[in-house]
């Protein structure tokens, strides 16, 4: 199954194997992009799940063995953790080495984990811009990545050979590479992910403590529109914690900025200023098309769900 | 094609052929739910679609001829408009006829509609929640409405028999009908349709703005969360406009709400505190959950978009 044109590294260990990192494990099998793979796990229901799906050619439940011979460590845990990883990991690690992630947080990242790590290893953090409102090993899949972005945030002075690596790996993987600042990246993932996230978790929270609206009605109605938001407010609640604690200044800028529009639309419904409804409403659309259009969305209306002309409610599990 | 047994109406007025409109003629045509249809449109691009796609037996371009006959007539037309509708076909309504609608604001509907019929007409008011992002004549199709919930706010004293008729004209369609007072009504879609929407414009228009990060960016990196709030900010503008003027009240107290409850996040992500985040984040999962088990949702990730392990790629449109 191996390409062995594609291999990229000899030994990758992933630290923490839930959505993401059990789709890396799917994915550099797949794709041939290391001859070895080591799950690193702490004891308990993930380590047995990632051992009975055989996702990993090694599943260790000791951090300092399990990345000892690793030419790449990937930490897919929250980022809340990565500090006390790499202070944990950090003397174990090989000369040459390289450490990254797939967190959401980049700038915190860096400033976590990089003064744990000896000299000549180094450090290329990344973000894949992917995933599912499901989490654990048994939610992942190879294809996560396919046509995704992934971005790199190597802080200054990383090494451009590592930096080609960490590169080369996410191509294999299927997805788009992209090289930013990490502060900027954090910037552009608050408004893009972080606030959207945000206000889907406060909506539904606010939907479901109404006096005047019973849950079961929220539950039945909610096609008007409140169920496209459940989607991503059901994704995991540490991940999330852990990108508000991390992502702090970008999140509350650019949430300022949400306050301060949804404010003014709310000043419009009170005084009748259909005009300024309108102006705003009629200008979102295309930013839709865009999306669609740049191959990040599918065009299907509905998002192709069951009962749409376009859908096939034979696909749906209900 | 036609099923004389599901007929419930012989002629049935559509005024407006849009998404909603369109969906209807093709429903009353699948499911034979009347002998004769009439579409009442304005002279234009939407009148000459309707006739290019022959989705009624006559099209009127005068509303008084149009529903002379009308045994039913359903305004399908933004909410905004049913008041002078109403005024200038009152006058031509024969008797025993029934008027209703499929706007998401009833108790303006129900103000604005009222006064200008004249007796013997009945008013059964009418709010299908389904509908995609789409709007025009060809987007609409005739299962729509399937397995989707019709709310009716009959106003009080509403004639039994015409509630009745109007109950088994949505179930002909599919749709599981429900029964509630007007107010009650605007309040549920308040919350679970109305500022859904209005926040959903509102960060696509904050994402606009920026100058820190590029409209370009917030395209590319929009599968981070950004793009599920796209789809209902691709919704028809008018309206929209129309609904969040007619429904004030409701909007402005939900929105209050959800301000109150963002702002406290807000202050937990100020000052740190994780646990306030996972309290919220780890209750909203449970709804979703909810939602899907009601047959609302699809269980599939992300809505089964592509790359994803359930969705098929071949039916995706690009």
């Amino acid at each position: 199954m191996t390409d062995s044109t594609k291999q990229v590294f000899d030994t990758v260990a992933l630290v923490g194997l839930g959505l993401i990192g059990s789709s890396l494990a799917r994915a550099i099998r797949e794709y041939g992009l290391a001859r070895h793979i080591v799950a690193c796990v702490r004891p308990g229901p993930t380590a047995d799940k990632v051992r009975e799906l055989d996702l990993a050619d090694e599943v260790s439940e000791n951090l300092a063995e399990g990345v000892r011979d690793a030419d790449l460590v990937i930490l897919c845990t929250p980022v809340g953790t990565f500090g006390k990883l790499a202070k944990d990991m950090g003397p174990h690690l090989k000369k040459g080495a390289i450490v990254s992630d797939v967190g959401s947080v980049k700038a915190k990242m860096i400033e976590d984990v990089a003064p744990h790590l000896p000299e000549g290893v180094h450090l290329i953090p990344a973000h894949p811009v992917a995933g599912t409102e499901e989490s654990g090993p048994e939610a992942g899949f190879a294809k996560l990545f396919d046509k995704r972005w992934c971005i790199l945030t190597p802080p200054e002075g990383a090494d451009p050979a590592a930096l080609e690596q960490v590169s080369a790996f996410w191509e294999g993987c299927g997805s788009d590479v992209e090289i930013m600042d990490a502060a900027h990246h954090d910037l552009v993932l608050a408004i893009t992910s972080h606030v959207p996230h945000l206000i889907a978790y406060n909506i539904v929270g606010t939907a479901r403590h109404l006096e005047t609206v019973t849950d079961k009605e929220v539950i039945k109605y909610s096609a008007g529109g409140f169920r496209d938001f459940t989607r991503i407010a059901a994704s995991d609640p540490t991940m999330w914690r852990d990108v508000f604690l991390a992502n702090k200044d970008a999140v509350l800028e650019m949430l300022g900025r949400f306050t301060e529009d949804l404010t003014a639309l709310q000043r419009a419904i009170r005084y009748g200023d259909g005009d300024a409804l309108f102006d705003l409403f009629s200008h979102t659309r295309a930013i839709r098309r865009q999306i669609i259009d740049a191959g990040q969305e599918t065009a299907r209306p509905d998002f192709g769900r069951q009962n749409n002309k376009n859908g096939s409610s034979k696909a749906e599990e209900r």
